[in-house]
């Protein structure tokens, strides 16, 4: 058998059902032999940004690996963001790169480039190029591996195209995963008794909860913990995957803005991290610090990304005594209706208002999805996934991936119109696969959080010319129209009653859609005081605590 | 002043005029000091590779380099596929990367990427991260000296936050450029006798041109030669700029199939590279040779990439004593009207009837433009601009750049649907800065080349899988909207005769447009006799040699 046959059948041996792929010639043998793996799923993308990000999508919600099929260098350039969104929220993905034969190397054809080299920033932990064919499955076998482990990761195997057409491959089988490591018992201890001390003294402690501890079990052991010994829970500001809802323990997200983060954490004296990393600035701002852990607070470090962060948890949680102990749970309690000229915040009240039980919620609007949180907070359960790694385009064809693979589950993507540019043509897979997707786009013709981001660097409030930069109108983009391009079904609307009712129509009704919400541009009069507009619109943060913070920053 | 007002200061007075921007947080006093540098215009992309393929196609027509303005490891590694096609075009680009604030490195926030390694690849000459605003100026002279050398060449200078919001930064000028060598006389007259000798025993001599041979200057010495001396013109087979037309020296472009190319190429004993390199097969096929060269044949170089080549070339032909040879030049012959229902063919035939004097013709429909060439020949002269890098997406971005290098000379840029995919936001930045691009769609549902590619590689003709990885239809892409959506006018036709007259509008008419021209799959029924198809549509080749490749190749 050839070296593409033993590479698929390995791969599906591993257990890996799909492959988002944009091939070229260099993979035109792997193309050829995926008709002789029946349990090899190949979900075809017009651009190597929506397969990447498409194969993040899918591991997210499969919680296993996919793999994607790139052309070389160039292939796997295009999609290096939505592979960095995945290598920063540990979501394991399996890069197949097509090289040039190699002998060919040596000619420096047109398409030569050093495939390693571009990979590695992606994929830290794991870049190969196979050397043989008869070596291909071993390989194969190691990049699974690599990208399932604890934590999940990139793993980039280079399929030279001789290794590939070779005669002498091998189909290997994975070995058993070994069970990943909880945290020591006089870790759990020390840390319980930092616990049971602040309870005790009045002092404020607080669990950061990341990664995996963001599903059901790791919630509820963090909850049973909050519940029993008074510590806050806090989630790292952009989960890969959030469960929440009705029945479901609420937690608070650290704020992207780190004027308001450092407010959420400014009373914690120990900070304890399970799974997460401690909370730092996205980006720096003159004169402000980019660590936004308080000089009086003491990080601990529960569990690493390394461990089984959930076991961890319910381990302290039995240390402490609190195993037993009632979590809070949220309420099922939605918006109601939004009615007249539509904003960005009603888009996400009807959202709120209809989002069926079970739904998959992807989050790319990153100032029109700010009350996003707050306006789905009660719905019955669902899984948020959000922006790992900060480079926009992750969030329609990690939907594509997410209804891959959950087929019976209903996808709703709130995406900015900035965002929704650099990868539209995951709509196209979309419609390929009729994918139950409902790509929501909050048209204000603008990038809006730059407008805000100019301002809190310092750089003032821009000319002409810098404001035209951050400005998406002239012409303004028609959404509809762009979908209907791609054979994807698609409203236009400036009306919350119509939007609310597209929104039910997409929902009860397979396949893909795409609402485009005419909005006003969020920021609007507010440029001057960025500060006191999030804090009337302050998504995740209870009550108490945004007035807080208005006392504290508002003028 | 600050770093971002030093930079913008120094690189205009270093005479770049444009840059092609698609900014995040880390860039926003580059783009607030924009207004104070009214010599830069600044053409926003939505999309970082037609930010960087717009630099490529700007820096192909206005012969020097434009900037980029990119945000972060991210937004390069978006724009690396037409930085790749730029550098092996040995095209002039200065991309300016933001980066956190050096001091925030250290925390690994969400967008932190190690830029200098996504760089590597397609700037190897020149990455520099800027240490201290009291330096910027001088890195970003050398910047654009390194891009603005000979070769031309991709540069990345990396801007860290605090380095361009710093105060002390200093403007600084240019030294001015130094002329490049000419070829040695020893190496012209080594080649002048070689060149004699085989005039004399009727040995067969070819000149491959490339580079920057391929405008008029170059081509007249290079067919003075061909006319004193019986050699052969031959261009590398993906030319950075070719200029064509009537009045001009026609050449023959080295074909993209190896088979071909063989074929061009078996009768020549002597090979001088000027500008250009050895010919190599684009991919390797199993069985088949990747170096093209003759065994039987010599291969020469008059010039390298780093020499004057033109200079060269005119100092050839001195030694020749063909200075004062008549070149053959193209006479003006154009194809009539196309009739009928629309194919690829006639789309070429349409353009070849209808181009207007002075056109930047663009060309990046891989299997449908495959007569543009024959059709094109006899047009009044022009520029082509061709795919050099072999990355797909390449076309419409380099049509922003080379309207906006050249506000008066209409673009026409033909290009395939599979490509059009990758880069088509280019559309917006065409309607916002009303570029007079007409942009020609092949939309023939299919990744066509692929379907030969299969075969050639000896992987067979696909099962339903594979073949569904190189079909583009279900559903089937409409152009037409895709380019309404984003502000550009747009016609759809299957017939000939509105096609020509949608053309003829379009170049009459300022501002882009877009014309889909909805063909058969062109391999349709041939795809078991790729080879004969090529042959009854070769584009390049003159008629003698035509029929001794269908003598040598056809069944």
């Amino acid at each position: 058998m050839n070296g593409a046959h033993a590479l698929l059948q390995t791969l599906a041996d591993a257990g890996i059902e799909v492959c988002f792929t944009n091939p070229g010639t260099s993979e035109m043998h792997f193309v050829a032999a995926l008709d002789s793996e029946p349990r090899m799923r190949a979900v075809l993308a017009l651009f190597e940004g929506v397969a990447t990000g498409a194969a993040d999508g899918y591991a997210r919600m499969a919680g296993k690996p996919a793999a994607t099929l790139l052309h070389l260098g160039c292939g796997l350039g295009n999609g290096l963001a939505n592979l960095h969104n995945a290598r920063k929220g540990k979501v394991p993905v399996v890069n197949i790169v097509g090289d040039h034969a190699s002998y060919h190397t040596q000619y420096d054809a047109q398409l030569q480039s050093d495939i390693e080299t571009v990979a590695r920033n992606v994929s830290p932990g794991f870049v190969r190029t196979s050397a043989t064919t008869a070596q291909l499955g071993q390989d194969a076998v190691a990049a699974v591996q690599a990208a399932h482990g604890l934590p999940g990761q990139v793993a980039t195997l280079i399929l030279p195209a001789d290794v590939s057409w070779g005669e002498g491959g091998q189909p290997c089988a994975m070995p058993a995963r070994r069970p990943a490591p909880v945290a020591d018992d006089a870790v759990v201890r020390a840390i319980a008794q930092v616990i049971a001390q602040a309870n005790q003294t009045g002092g404020k402690t607080a669990l950061l909860l990341g990664g995996q501890t963001l599903r059901e079990p790791g919630l509820l052991a963090a909850a049973r913990i909050a519940a029993h010994a008074g510590v806050k829970l806090l989630a790292e500001v952009f989960p890969t995957r959030l469960a929440r809802g009705a029945g479901l323990p609420p937690v608070e997200r650290i704020a992207y803005l780190a004027e308001m983060a450092g407010v959420q954490l400014a009373d914690i004296q120990h900070l304890i991290l399970v799974d997460a990393k401690a909370p730092v600035s996205f980006f720096a701002y003159p004169g402000k610090p980019s660590n936004l852990v308080p000089d009086n607070c003491t990080v601990h470090t529960l569990a690493t990304p390394e461990q089984d962060a959930p076991a961890s948890l319910a381990k302290l949680a039995a240390a402490l005594g609190a195993d037993q102990a009632q979590p809070q749970l949220q309420a099922l309690q939605r918006p109601g209706r939004p009615r007249g000229k539509l904003t960005a915040p009603k888009v996400c009240k009807a959202v709120g208002h209809l989002l069926p039980e079970n739904a998959i919620l992807i989050d790319e609007a990153i100032t029109s999805g700010l009350m996003l949180g707050a306006m789905t907070a009660g719905c019955p359960r669902h899984d948020l996934i959000t922006l790992t790694g900060g480079a926009i385009g992750q969030g329609l064809p990690n939907a594509v991936g997410a209804a891959v693979a959950c087929p019976e589950r209903p996808v709703v993507a709130l995406i900015g119109d900035g965002a929704a540019m650099y990868t539209l043509q995951a709509l196209w897979s979309m419609a390929r696969e009729n994918l139950h997707v409902v790509s929501i786009i909050f048209n204000n013709a603008s990038y809006s959080v730059l407008n805000v981001e100019l301002e809190r660097v310092g750089a003032g409030s821009g000319g002409d010319k810098a404001r035209a930069q951050l400005d998406l109108d002239h012409p303004r983009l028609n959404f509809a129209r762009l979908a209907q391009g791609m054979g994807v079904h698609a409203v236009r609307t400036d009306s919350a009653e119509d939007f609310t009712k597209a929104l039910g129509y997409a929902l009860a009704t397979p396949g893909p859609h795409l609402i485009e919400a005419l909005v006003p541009e969020s920021l609007n009069g507010a440029k001057r005081r960025v500060l006191p507009w999030l804090l009337r619109s302050l998504p995740n943060l209870p009550k108490p605590l945004a007035q807080a913070l208005k006392r504290k920053i508002a003028p």
